[in-house]
């Protein structure tokens, strides 16, 4: 069952000792841009770079000595394989992490600095997924989804929780949506949390997966997508479909150039480090997919992990 | 005569309207990578991108309507320029800016943005000076220098001052120096409002213009400066060097490749935008010029304005 008030509570306790409560940030600069009121969730200040954080270590410290004994696995290329090496780490678990063989650079060295252990593997879903399966059956790791996973989607719901405990009276909340677990986490936050909320999710056109999903009422696969957000890739999952279908009010899609112009807005009037798929609902405001007129908006920034040798701009 | 307590304080509450309270980062990466114990005050989130928002606007709220009328008028590069036009245009008045024809192309967009006149020259300091005099003659402008005037030197020690009533056990205090505005704002501010702190200034090797002054005991001048600092190429000034010799401990050097691993560092682990300058005393850290053993270390991050598609990584 999604997730109730009380458990996203639970989970913001779970995790308060090991994460940040990220700042809070608005810009003059961007308000006067867009003759908007916006509100920044910092989560690219989160402790190993983003949101995943949170749900990562709500899953983590879920679990029993027992049930960790034999640690816990993954498949993902980005933030979530960093987020949750870290949090198994502070249980002095261990963490596998299956990785495709091209992924960033950077986000390798996150997961190896955290003491991931890291097994490659071909880039396609169905090898990532065998070879966790092989991990599993050899080692009896617990998985933990990226995203598809109710204790994953309480803890990536208590950055909103955070963002309306702080400003109570926003009307309009964004957040981007890749495989919908920050998506259906804040959606869920803004019904608890927030009064009479409008949150829309925001979405490369080029990997427009949930839009479709969305709109036409039925679950869409992400099939060869393309955007620069890469954190934005995957398909929504059995758990959070339905969750993003009940308490999401719209969903908008926004182009390349955009991700990246708002991307270098935030980073040159705000002087904060975000990745692309942070960058998604700026964009959105930025092609005025959304009017926000003079309501109070609230962002959330999910991540801010870049190969500063790689950049757009 | 040097800037005492209450002239600080006056400062501080003379600008307080119109800037930011910069808030102060530590970061738990940085702090395990160095076995140091580091607070970071972000001036790179500052009015116009840089500490220098705080000097300009105490000189330019501390003249007149009648000494305001013809306006204000400097030459500057860089910082300075944007937040000179900035404090000018918020009291309505003129801001004539000197800048070289080969400057930086985001600095002419700043100065621009915030309603300053700018009079392009040729990069010497004798066609700056003469260009600024032709202005000053023309309109009856008053001059604002960049550093060495007591009015900007209290208005930079409000940063300092800031960071010691939020950190007031501070052990030690490290700035960048260029023409020691901040520098000795820095180190009056130290004296005033902290407890017994080592100040250290930090400057680029290609730069070392300070360096050289304070160790022979009589002025260098800055000649031919190479360093990718560009706010730290200028000499200091007869106000600010005297104040620099009585009440900093120690200037250290820095090497160029230092100075751009730490403003790697610092976007890669911090998220945030800081510019070359900025890196500097993170550099001496790197370079072990100053051991800051388990002390309290304050770091003063001067500026966050670099032009996106020219960064050295």
């Amino acid at each position: 069952m999604e997730p109730d008030k009380l458990t996203i509570e639970q989970a913001a306790a779970r995790i308060k000792p090991y994460l940040h409560h990220t700042p809070v940030l608005s810009c003059a600069a961007l308000n006067h841009l867009f003759n908007a009121d916006l509100f920044f969730k910092c989560e690219n200040f989160q402790k190993a770079g983003a949101f995943k954080s949170r749900g990562a270590t709500n899953a983590v410290f879920s679990l029993s000595e027992f049930e960790l004994a034999r640690g816990v696995a993954t498949h993902s290329s980005g933030n979530h394989a960093a987020a949750l090496a870290l949090a198994a780490s502070r249980r002095g678990a261990k963490a596998y992490i299956v990785m495709p063989e091209n992924s960033n650079r950077i986000k390798i060295k996150a997961v190896e600095g955290y003491g991931g252990i890291i097994r490659f593997c071909k880039p396609t879903l169905k090898d990532r997924e065998d070879t966790l399966y092989d991990i599993i059956e050899e080692t009896g790791a617990i998985e933990i989804h990226p995203y598809n996973d109710y204790r994953i989607i309480a803890g990536q719901a208590t950055a909103a929780m955070e963002l309306l405990n702080e400003i109570p009276d926003l009307q309009i909340l964004l957040s981007p949506v890749g495989g919908g677990g920050l998506l259906s986490g804040t959606a869920l936050s803004a019904r608890y949390f927030g009064h009479d909320i409008k949150v829309i999710a925001c979405e490369p056109a080029g990997a427009d997966d949930a839009f479709k999903s969305f709109y036409s009422g039925s679950f869409v696969a992400s099939v060869n997508p393309k955007t620069i957000a890469d954190g934005l890739l995957t398909s929504l999952g059995s758990l959070t479909y339905p969750i993003i279908k009940k308490h999401v009010d719209e969903i908008v899609t926004v182009s390349e150039e955009s991700i990246i112009e708002a991307m270098r807005l935030t980073w040159e009037r705000m002087k904060i480090i975000i990745e692309p798929s942070s960058a998604v609902p700026l964009a959105a405001i930025l092609e005025k997919k959304i009017n926000t007129g003079n309501k109070k908006t609230g962002i959330i920034l999910s991540g801010g992990n870049v190969d500063l040798t790689a950049l757009p701009f």
